[in-house]
């Protein structure tokens, strides 16, 4: 049976910060939730793009080589596998991943916020 | 240079219905978004699952083996390959799309509403 999932419903069925959850798989790609709240790591992904959609609250990522982005509630970016980022959140923010299965939280970086073995929600 | 998108923004920036823009690029998959309308065609997919994100109005996607799916603002589903289904839209309806780079809006079948060269926005 194939069920829908309600982003508000699923972000409330949760309360930790900085542990992406799996909600989905597409083919060999995995759509994740996290709940991001303060400072994360600088790091990259040495093979995986990366999608960011914000659902609730404001993600600004921290990039190397340009001004940061802002991401709005409605707003997405990719950041490109090799591109060093920080996303960082003021507020609570509810944000929705789409990257390859298997992608690390903290890419190249190991270290107390590295998850490895996601949750399926 | 990495730029955010803005989904209210970019649905903004064309009219035409069942004709999928490709607005990002992850790895080996596209990010869709398609303005839908009316009844669309049954087919399915040999190789690729689906996701459908609503970010306006309602998408009814059919199904042969189960209840239709109705899918509001804020909720996804993943159609899997080999699945059958038929999406239809009382409403103009917005809808984000997440799936393998080449896939073919209606799969299994060729007819007016196949459309093989995508354009980028």
């Amino acid at each position: 049976m194939i069920r829908k999932v309600n982003l508000k419903e699923k972000f409330a069925s949760f309360d930790d910060t900085w542990s992406p959850k799996i909600v989905g798989e597409v083919n060999n790609f995995h759509v994740k939730m996290s709940k991001v709240l303060g400072d994360f790591v600088w790091h990259h992904h040495e093979n995986e793009d990366e999608l960011f959609l914000v659902v609730k609250g404001r993600l600004r990522i921290k990039l190397r080589d340009q001004e940061d982005l802002v991401l709005e509630p409605g707003e997405f970016a990719i950041i490109p596998r090799g591109i060093e980022h920080n996303p960082v959140a003021e507020e609570e923010t509810h944000v929705l991943l789409f990257e390859p299965a298997g992608t690390l939280n903290t890419g190249n970086v190991q270290n107390e916020r590295t998850v490895s073995n996601l949750k399926k929600i």
